[in-house]
């Protein structure tokens, strides 16, 4: 079947107990209730820490084909996950799901796991390098499955996603289970993505560094969902969880499009007191944010709120007044940690409050513009950020589709051409975020308004950026580099790309 | 049937789908999920303003039949319930279960709705006065339900008690939907109660008199869980809401009991630093926070967490470093709301998190001590707060019986005469607290400790309090008031206890 963003969908897949295809972006309206862990009983003054991740599995009952869970807080210092699968591994425990809320590259170490059958499933936000590359050769037993922020968080709450087990690095954490990511060696800031899964996963345990007497404040995730603990001597790298504050690029084509993407939104009609952002964490994006500081500054324009994803810049602003307020899913560097814990304006929320888009409204509804990344849009304003020119898996959707759905103004800024290769093609070769819901596209050499958006188009007239059409912004990158070839493919089906409301929006099929 | 706290059970009880005998404080080991509320879908920039209360009511789609829910954190300044039950009862809705988290004196005013058959069942944690008279009169359709704070925070997760509709009354709320309970002018302090209601309730209302630019922060319930917002000129009167900082009790019989109460636990071999403790908001407690406070300074011991019910000693404690942390779940006087707003180390806590015994652990499982009252306490120890010496219902549940099967040690406090009636009697009227949960009862003529507890009956020998076997304090009593006669009560069911676990520990009988 062909679904409304017009990808070809089986009509079955391995793994997917129906296929339901994209029918636009809020074309699902859902039925039923949420989804509850297991009930629980807890004795008092009972004992949860348990001596060792080996004897942890064994108290949660994992058993062949369960699925299992982890964070992607701790980025590429992450010590969590590889050693718990590894652990599992040693126990001949076989045929897991796994379902992290992302992957990162310092995960590769468990690839000899998913060899010997130990992981025959992924259900996740993505993956590069050496993962991407093994999600994409279809060694898997199943599709993997890609689902963004939000959809996620919707998944593990309808019941889509049901998770036997989450092991929850935690870098503060007490006796009883009560969590937070801001304090300890280990400080990762927000827990957003893990709150999810310790609420809704039948077995929660927490790893911890930093194991500090009852009761640990302020509390990310509460005892009342905490099952286990195991102490570990250390459960991350604190280089590899959090950089200092990255620097403002230099790099003039990023700068170029970062001032570009300024002009957009200082003439959108939503650059006004009050407005709410949320900026991505890519080199132009950040330099836009030095620019939007400087027109809020110029012009006395203050910001409701700011979410992400965070990074110094966001901070400096906070701190200076310019955004009253931060909802903080995940951090970046040591400022935001730092800010998450000492500033009361800097919020911690989860994945759900974020980005679901089958709750009561997550704060991606309530964003008037969001800048986000591209490997390649098409002219229909489809935006993929998973698969290289290649057709390998090399990205993750994060909350690429979540706000771009929820914001009034998503804005793509890409280079025009990447290496030697276009950027806007005819058609993307996979649909992350589908072109309705993006409303501009902005590379150095010129801007492009979805045609839906005639109020933007308007907007942005007489203003002297470089607008033009998405057919002229493409021929400009054709006449530089020529049509790229398209990827041939087998009809082999090795991910599946979920939009947020559980819908198929496309599939990714093996290169040939 | 009889359960094993002795009590007559029927087989079959109106309104309950089955009924489980109690058989023990920690017997039941649940089995299955946790429920979930509706899922929903919330438009990006949707509007959940409401222009009042009754087109609320047709908003929610409430129809003949359903459930609908409030919080009692506004006591009896509560303007909520009564406004929201008048407008219903204007549409003709009938045939509804009420299920507030508790009942105030003020709510008084839906008496005449309740005879006109608009509410024709109760669910709640007790009643005083004509709202006590009424429920133990047998004029409603069902039996009511009498749940723990704990209990009902288990029966809404569990889906026990399902919420079609409730109507939160918010001191402070966002146009999406954010609320804290400390700011506005009818600030409450904690919404402990709120939040599960808020979480699991498939239509949530906000009905504010204090609608403030989004977003709200702190955030007690989020925009996620809710639908529709309704703003009132006034959502109640401080004056009811909250009264100044109590006095201590100047009766002596008061300062005698906490005076041996506090000899109890510092004898009891809990007292020492780290300790954790529940007071109540009674004169005799109020009057034992301060000599506690006293031995503490003393004896150079902090405790590392307070719960409650919030009053003014406790916030005292907790600005003197004498207490490390308070987990909040209801405010009773200004203070304490301040201190909630002001304090980081004073935290709100669910009435889930506080006391629901199918969580993975509520803090009261992390209780040392908690001081009790009584309406009537028996040679087996068991506890009735809930029915008078004429058998009719005159007070609630509230935390008792999570507190006494959490904590080390459950002291009761009480005088032991009640006007001219002994108040240790061979059978409590109505078990709320089963004695097996129950540690030492003080009186100010003399301590009883319970026969199971050898090792308190040890601690506190030498120790010159008046310890007693329970059979002596009780022949104090008769010798000084006579046997009382026992309550003459029909066959016919007029309200139900449900112990914290979902089964039954014993039935209101109507009096003859």
């Amino acid at each position: 079947m062909i679904n409304t963003a017009g990808r070809m969908i089986p009509d079955q897949i391995a793994g997917l107990a129906q296929v339901r295809p994209y029918a636009g972006p809020f074309a699902t309206i859902p039925t039923g209730q949420m989804t509850g862990p297991k009930l629980r009983v807890n004795m008092p003054k009972s004992e949860k820490l348990i001596k060792s991740i080996d004897h942890v599995i064994e108290a949660t009952g994992l058993k062949d084909g369960m699925t299992i869970s982890f964070h992607h807080h701790f980025r590429n210092g992450d010590y969590v996950l590889n050693q718990v699968i590894e652990a599992i591994a040693k126990k001949g425990i076989k045929g897991l799901t796994l379902a992290p809320s992302s992957l990162n590259d310092i995960n590769e170490a468990i690839i000899p796991f998913i060899e010997q059958g130990v992981i025959t499933a992924i259900e996740t936000s993505g993956g590069r390098a050496k993962l991407g590359k093994l999600m994409t050769s279809g060694q898997l037993a199943k599709p993997t499955i890609i689902r963004s922020h939000g959809g996620r968080a919707r998944a593990i709450e309808a019941g889509d996603l049901k998770i036997d087990v989450t092991f929850i690095g935690a870098p503060c954490c007490d006796r009883y289970g009560n969590m937070n990511g801001i304090n300890g060696r280990s400080a990762c800031g927000s827990m957003g993505y893990a709150m999810v899964d310790a609420a809704y996963a039948d077995k929660v345990v927490a790893i911890t560094d930093n194991l500090v007497p009852h009761p640990v404040y302020p509390i990310s995730i509460p005892q009342t969902q905490v099952d286990f603990i195991v102490v570990l001597d250390s459960i991350g790298d604190p280089k590899g969880i959090a950089s200092g504050a990255l620097r403002i690029s230099r790099d003039p084509r990023e700068l170029l499009i970062a001032e570009y993407a300024t002009g957009v939104i200082e003439n959108s009609g939503y650059f006004k007191d009050g407005w709410s952002l949320q900026l991505g964490s890519g080199g132009a994006s950040l330099a836009a944010a030095k620019f939007i500081k400087e027109k809020m500054i110029a012009q006395g324009i203050t910001a409701s709120f700011g979410v992400g994803g965070i990074t110094a810049p966001f901070v400096d602003m906070l701190e200076q007044g310019l955004i009253k307020t931060i909802f903080d899913v995940q951090d970046f560097d040591i400022p935001s940690i730092e800010s998450l814990k000492n500033n009361p304006n800097h919020l911690e929320m989860s994945a759900s409050y974020y980005a679901n888009p089958h709750n009561g409204g997550p704060v991606v509804n309530n964003l008037d513009v969001v800048i986000l990344s591209a490997t390649e849009v098409d002219v229909d304003f489809n935006v993929n950020v998973i698969t290289d020119s290649n057709g390998i898996i090399m990205g993750a959707s994060g909350g690429h589709s979540d706000t771009a759905a929820g914001a009034n103004l998503a804005i793509v800024v890409a280079p025009l051409l990447r290496g030697r290769l276009p950027m806007v093609l005819d058609k993307v070769n996979t649909i992350v975020t589908p072109g309705e819901t993006v409303d501009v596209i902005v590379t150095e050499r010129g801007i492009a308004v979805n045609p839906r958006r005639t109020d933007l188009i308007d907007n942005l007239k007489g203003t002297g950026l470089p607008v033009m059409s998405i057919h002229d912004l493409q021929k400009l990158a054709y006449d530089m580099a020529g049509k790229p070839e398209t990827i041939a493919v087998s009809d082999e089906v090795v991910a599946v790309i979920e939009y947020r409301d559980g819908t198929i929006i496309d599939v990714v099929r093996k290169p040939l």
